[in-house]
């Protein structure tokens, strides 16, 4: 069976949504990150990056959500969650993904996690300062020139679909507005009707009622 | 045929390396970078990113390297540069080329290119200042947890083989030294008897004494 590793409000709820996508029988397991768990020896031992997502398989570990999306979708090819035998419109879905994973995150990063790349305490105030602005831009990019619709490659859900799902759910606590993208609300409205992402939205949820100190 | 723009000292190289171990039959197109020729009109309507590299397919544009190598190796696949067919084998070298993508690239981008991220000339210059640190840890965890040997992956020469090489060439000018590192040397030295490898190299150079100022 697949093991999960997740943290609260990161990026491996896309992993989330496509393992429920796809039916994937798979335990899930919550790590603490306000407690930084991620960096405790134990699961460092599993993902030496110490961060999340971990999806441990029968085969080995796999970490990278643009992989772990890539190999839930082969994996469980009658979901239908990529084109894996069309080189050209899975390369459009991995260009999609890994735009996501290079630029936008990483954008998103300066706003919450400077001091991965700043020590001085005003650097880091002024990564987090010119992070909206950042953040935008590159919403405003896909908006304009990536999002087909009504799914992010058109007619056809694909693993892109909770990737930028789960990235267009910080904007907000970014301090940008996502009314500025309305296909990308048109977007998460349709996400929210999928049983996929309420299911694990609503298993996120509940671990952290059944996580919460007495 | 595809056309593929490139720009010297970047990521772009990787591709070119990719494309020339399949034997594609390509044009090459090179963009004057210093003269910001990615952020052109011209370039632009192409790869509204203004970034390289990008591959201009009969079917339509790619673009960002982890797609671009994964379209290459699925294209091409008597070159056997990704067991396209194996998903957990996949899914690890998509997994360190997303980390090349999405951190070591990002590593280094902050030494280079802290405008993208920062307004204020203190914050760009701490940026500079630590990147060589955040770029040696990267590396570091590569060398301990990811290499394999000879290759990146083991025995077999991957997508995951020029990329490593084309950003573990930036170690030097970013302040890091790259001795720390003796399999990304092995490696290195190994590359560059590969003739795919020295043709790029050669047709990087050579286009830019013909394009010099006379």
């Amino acid at each position: 069976m697949l093991k999960f590793y997740f943290g609260k409000n990161t990026c491996s709820l896309a992993t989330h949504i496509a393992l429920k996508e796809v039916g994937a029988n798979f335990e899930l397991v919550e790590l603490d990150m306000r407690a930084g768990e991620q960096c405790g020896s134990e699961y460092l031992k599993i993902n030496p990056k110490g961060r999340v997502p971990t999806l441990v398989t029968r085969k080995g570990v796999l970490t990278e959500t643009p992989a772990i999306l890539m190999y839930i979708a082969q994996s469980f090819p009658d979901a239908r969650l990529a084109p894996v035998e069309d080189a050209y419109l899975l390369a459009q879905i991995q260009a999609f993904n890994s735009y996501l994973c290079s630029t936008v995150h990483v954008a998103h990063a300066h706003g919450m996690r400077g001091a991965r790349w700043a020590d001085d305490p005003c650097a880091i105030a002024n990564l987090k300062q010119k992070a909206p602005q950042v953040i935008g831009d590159c919403f405003d990019l896909i908006e304009r020139f990536m999002f087909v619709g009504p799914w992010v490659h058109g007619e056809h859900y694909t693993i892109s679909d909770p990737y930028f799902f789960t990235l267009g759910r910080w904007l907000k606590s970014d301090g940008v507005d996502p009314a500025r993208f309305p296909k990308l609300i048109a977007h998460r409205t349709r996400m929210y009707e999928r049983p996929a992402v309420s299911v694990a939205l609503l298993n996120e949820d509940r671990l952290e009622e059944e996580l919460a100190p007495m």
